[in-house]
Formats: structure tokens, C-alpha cells, sequence
């Protein structure tokens, strides 16, 4: 099954844009009356039939709509501080996708050596990242934002993770998601020279849980796909 | 910390291979008295003096040692096809390395495009994640063999999953996981193109398992890595 994605549908149809109708017409050869399946990356699936099969307008009408199409029963926001090794960052962004992330928060951290991030790569590696694994509604990647921002702007109905490395009492990961019954999730998770002091102390002001992910070593895109993982694992 | 690696120790004397040799004195310009960690491969960690310092013969004095050096409490072994793209198959050996695996086998099924699979570059690979997540052992990259070969080769004291896309009644891994006390595991993950029935039909003739592994869709080199965590997980 392949999964085609369009954001611009108006009342029984769908419209593509132009990398889109070129995949469909040119590259994969669809012709009108094809029936095709298209995420709208908000969660919904939308059985079509293929009209206009130009591969610079393409347009399908919608025969039937499904809801919450490879859905997760959680609602997972995840704020990293990107690595310095970009390819590293985006396998992250792409890993976390397939298992199930709703928004993803570049962070900079007091000790990032990245100050900067830009977003536009890793939009394109979720999108092709939610189609391969057939879900219907595509990750948020939201604008680089400083770890303090993250941490102020979180709502308080949500079950608040942060990992890092000073020594103190930690829960597991999965300890504190088992001692939890919210299924909203954030998790934010340091730079690769760990949260500052103060970072952490803002955290545990505003509510977040200090966690640690077991016993490895793990890189910081390790980090996060285990912190990914282990909502995933509460679930499965 | 950095730790560096050699297999060739006799009695309080540690060798390096003219790699390793090169890494020490020529990159990190360690000289004569400098205090030095070095893992045997075989999950001990050895604390060393540095003696010779040529980046053609270096060797170092054995100080003391330290068992069990970043082990995990329980033993893994992992067959996966090989994908058709290498590169993720060489991430998925990273990753489990850095959360903790005992033995890769690369394995060929019936379906799989891949039908050969040198390990040269893997065992590279996961020794290069092994000293970077500071592990005392590495993980055992075995030839190749045959996804029946390797089913029928597994001792009998072993929790043995396998994860395939059929329909039928499957226990999460998770939950096979918690059902058994066994602390060895080994978990099968079949090709792209599944495995066969034959080799499904062999595998349960064994006393495999069969699980699933959660609901999303993932691609072979991220259903790897959900089994290795979800065994990481369940002892963290």
C-alpha cells in the first residue's frame, strides 16, 4: 500500500502539489479513475479516485474518509537538543515517526554546541517517514526553541520527562510512565554536553519528572529513540 | 573517558594492533606513563600504564581489572535479514550495541532479496559502538546463515521470539517477555518480504515464540532495534 499526501482539500476533493502529482503521474504512472490512498497528515485517510492525471495538476475525489489511520493511544511531544552530526538527528526524526511522535522540538540547550537549527529537512524526512509506515496524520516539527522556552511553555496536564546525566534519585523511564496514567507525554532530552544546572532546576520547578534510560551509555539520537520507545513499549 | 581496545593479552602485558597503536600515540599523542583504559572485548575493563609508545608497537601494563564492564543483565542474541540498503543495517547494529546485544547473526530467509552478507564491516561497526557507549564486550557477529540453519541451532534454555507479519495470535513482545523469567533470549526478524510459511511452520516446530511487535509498521532495521529495547526495557 502506498500512501499519497495532500493539505489542500476542498469539500470532495483533493488537490496536489507539484512534487506530489509528479510522484503519482509521472514516476509511479497513475491515470485518471486510479484509486488511490491519501493522508491529509492530520491523522485522516482518504480512499480517492484519480480526475485530473497531469503530472502538474493533479486532483483525486474522496470516496471514503477513515479517522485516526495508524493512530497511537498517546500523544508524545519530543524536544531534543540536535546534534552536531546532523544525519544522526534526522535518522532520529525519521525513527521516532515510525514508532510514534506527535511533535518534535529541536531544543538549544545553555551547552548546546548547535545553536541553531533549520527545520525545512526534517519536515521532508517525517512526512516520507509517516507514509512509509502508513500513518495518516504526520509529526508537527516545530521552530528551534531555547531548552528554558521548552520547559516554560508546557501545559500542566501532561506527563513532563526530563533526562540527563548529573548524579541524583532518578526514576526509570519506564517507572515513571508506569506510575503515570496520562497518556500525554513530553520528554525532553539534553545536548551532548548535558543540561546546565540551572536548565535542570527550571525543570524541576515547573513539574517535570527527572528520569534516567537504564544503565547504557547512549548517544543523545539514541537517547531519544529510547525515550520514544519506551512509550511505545507501555502501549504495545 | 575513551576506551581502547585489544584482544592480544599476555599476562600483564596489553598489545595493540597497529590500528589501535596508531589511534593512541599518533592521534592522541599518548606517551610512555600515561594512564590509559582498555577493554579485552570480552566484557573486562583494564585499567594500563602505557609503555611503548610507537605507533608501530604499543603495548601498556595491566594495573588492575574490572569484570562485567558496562554489562547488561541478560544475554541477547539477535538474527536479522540484512537489508537491501547496508547502511541501515549498520545503524541497527550500532544502536543495539549501545543498549546492549550479545550476537548478531545475519540471517537469509527463502523471501530475502539479499542473499549474501559480509561481516567485515559490521564487526567494525560494533566495536566502534561498543568502546563509544564505554562496553567492556563486544557483541559477536557471526557469519551468515540460513534463517532454518539458525532456527534449528538454538540451545533449548533460551526464551526464543519470533517476529513475523502474518496474521495469527500473537503475544506483544513485551508480554512474552514478561511470561518468562529466562534472562537468555534471542529474537528472529524476518526480511523485507517476510519469511516463508515453511520457515514460520519450522520456527513454532521449535518452540519459537510468536510476537508483534506493536502496531506500527516499522521497516526490518527498526523492528530489530524495538526487540532489542524492548528486552533493554524490560530490565531497566
Amino acid at each position: 500500500m502506498e500512501l499519497f499526501y495532500s493539505n489542500d482539500i476542498r469539500g470532495d476533493l483533493v488537490y496536489f502539489d507539484q512534487d506530489e502529482a509528479c510522484h503519482l503521474i509521472k514516476v509511479l504512472r497513475h491515470r485518471r479513475g486510479d484509486e488511490i490512498a491519501v493522508m491529509d497528515g492530520k491523522g485522516c485517510l482518504l480512499h480517492c479516485r484519480l480526475e485530473e492525471d497531469s503530472p502538474k495538476a493533479a486532483s483525486a475525489l474522496i470516496l471514503s474518509r477513515e479517522e485516526g489511520f495508524g493512530a497511537h493511544p498517546y500523544t508524545l511531544t519530543l524536544a531534543v537538543c540536535p546534534t552536531k552530526n546532523n544525519e544522526r538527528f534526522e535518522w532520529m526524526g525519521e525513527k521516532a515517526t515510525e514508532f510514534g511522535m506527535d511533535v518534535l522540538y529541536p531544543v538549544i540547550g545553555e551547552h548546546s554546541e548547535r545553536k541553531v537549527y533549520k527545520t525545512e529537512r526534517m519536515k521532508r524526512i517525517v512526512l516520507s517517514a509517516a507514509k512509509q509506515s502508513l500513518k495518516a496524520a504526520i509529526p508537527l516539527v516545530e521552530e528551534c526553541v531555547s531548552v528554558k522556552d521548552f520547559i516554560c511553555s508546557r501545559p500542566d496536564d501532561e506527563l513532563k520527562l526530563i533526562a540527563y546525566c548529573f548524579e541524583g534519585q532518578k526514576l526509570s523511564i519506564k517507572e515513571a510512565l508506569q506510575n503515570s496514567s496520562c497518556s500525554k507525554v513530553s520528554v525532553l532530552i539534553g545536548p551532548e554536553g548535558d543540561f546546565s544546572a540551572e536548565e535542570v532546576q527550571l525543570a524541576l520547578d515547573k513539574g517535570f519528572v527527572p528520569v534516567h534510560l537504564g544503565t547504557s551509555r547512549l548517544r543523545t539520537e539514541t537517547a531519544a529513540l529510547c525515550a520514544v520507545m519506551a512509550v511505545y513499549n507501555k502501549y504495545m
